[in-house]
């Protein structure tokens, strides 16, 4: 008998607490709170946002919503109109150090009353500062797991995150990418379990990939010019965001919850008309490595 | 005989000037660094910003770009293809000051060679605090300038900005709004010197309009508070912006200069998780002004 989407649900429910559980261990002092919601239309969710030592601001949201699918919806995602159902995590983390890179992470489900289905989600690494190092040790893990479920994944889902995670008017990627996913479902026999198999896989790498980052450079000393840099990239994350990222565009679009939406915006970000790093510098450094195709494993 | 745009891109030029010499008295010490540019298909800009004392970050772009219509605006605009031609003047002000008010003006024609031709633009205005006089001040002359040229434009304009400037995902206007107007060519028998003449009103109000706000309170003392609610609402700016505004959304969408588009971003932005004033305060009195269909000028 095949999986539904109470487990499904269920599921992400304890890997949100998890997953807050070992961030705020990870933090200190921070810890999280959280907003109960309620869509009108059928569903909720938990957002939960923390404001800590380590991590400046950070959320970790759950949603389980469902409903009549919205007639706007319907003609984006090109399925037949009726009931939907979808729930998910996402996590958005900006740290204090610039010297900790900001992360993102999203595993999420949906299903439509005729019997459609299809997981999506992703993981994508954005440093402050490239270190080579710590983004092959990203990618690695990354590989390793999706190779656990099948040898396309990691090279096709990093190109699909290169292709998403990508500022068209900046001609930069967000960050060193990671993976990215949409639509999984029953295509080439994979049954509904292998596909929820690697989804879980995906959601628990995110702690053992992350948390060696921040352990490592939470601490680091840093200077002014880093955390203005940081700033800068900040913007680059809010630019992203607001204008690229169709699951913010699409939940400002459609009225869902402004504020779990944008929880993902930075503490603070900046601007700077037509800033250019020092030739040579960290932050050049930085900038050359924001392209696609780079096999960061390697 | 009809005006051409080279007379039309000539006294937008001038214009620029005109704003910016009147701006770094006003500013003081700050001086406008000017970037020419060019449009690979044709045509270029002059970007003009300034860093100075009370503005903190500011722009006035001037730019006149012509070529071929890319197929996308053909679509967006529902004009029949062909070449184009398009000139105008765009500002927005970040003064540093909370007390001042973030100010935006465009003024622009747009031409087709099959004969279409329209001109644009408005004017609108976003306190950190709302001041009711000055709310007042500020409409009544935009009404005055409106009704010299037709006794409908104000309250047709007036309503098109309310709806136009407005955050529909945070249910609030940008700030207390303007005139907004596009597409005014001969329509009801206007001659095309009469829409010029009123765009070339728009334009010169400017600098009355905004300069008196600034002089009368750059130099108030502001707290630690008020600080902070000035980067918030500059975070809503930059939602504005990035989520809503067709001009950036074209812009970014039809690769445009990019730092030329951007230069209406704030020098920096703050985003709180859920952020509500006290009541009572200038902060929520404020937010409370945040809607559609105020009668500022009464």
């Amino acid at each position: 008998m095949s999986i539904n989407k109470e487990e499904i649900t269920d599921y992400f429910k304890r890997l949100q607490d998890d997953i807050c559980g070992q961030l705020e261990e990870a933090d200190g002092e921070g810890r999280f709170r959280q907003d109960e919601w309620e869509r009108p239309e059928g569903g909720g969710g938990r957002t939960r946002v923390i404001e800590g030592t380590h991590l400046e601001k950070g959320g970790v949201n759950f949603s389980a919503v469902h409903g009549p699918m919205p007639e706007r919806i319907v003609q984006a995602l090109r399925v037949e109109a009726g009931d939907f159902y979808a729930t998910g995590v996402s996590i958005v983390l900006h740290p204090r150090n610039p010297l900790v890179p900001i992360i993102h992470m999203n595993v999420r489900y949906f299903e439509m009353s005729g019997g459609l289905w299809w997981f999506g989600g992703g993981i994508d690494l954005t440093p402050h500062y490239v270190d080579r190092k710590e983004a092959r040790f990203f990618h690695r893990q990354l590989r390793t797991v999706c190779e656990r479920h099948h040898p396309d994944y990691y090279p096709v889902f990093k190109k699909w995150a290169d292709d998403y995670f990508y500022l068209k008017h900046r001609k930069e990627t967000r960050g060193i990418g990671g993976i990215f996913f949409d639509r999984l479902s029953d295509q080439e026999g994979f049954a509904k379990e292998q596909r929820f198999a690697f989804v879980r896989d995906v959601g628990e790498l995110f702690c053992p990939v992350y948390l060696p980052l921040l352990e490592e450079n939470k601490e680091r000393p840093f200077t002014q010019t880093q955390q203005e840099w940081q700033y800068l990239r900040r913007g680059r994350y809010v630019e992203f965001n607001l204008v690229w990222d169709k699951g913010t565009k699409f939940g400002l679009d459609t009225e869902g919850r402004t504020e779990s939406i944008l929880m993902s915006l930075p503490p603070q970000a900046r601007w700077k008309y037509d800033f250019h790093p020092e030739p040579d510098s960290a932050e050049a450094e930085t900038l050359a490595w924001l392209k696609k195709g780079i096999e960061w494993e390697r």
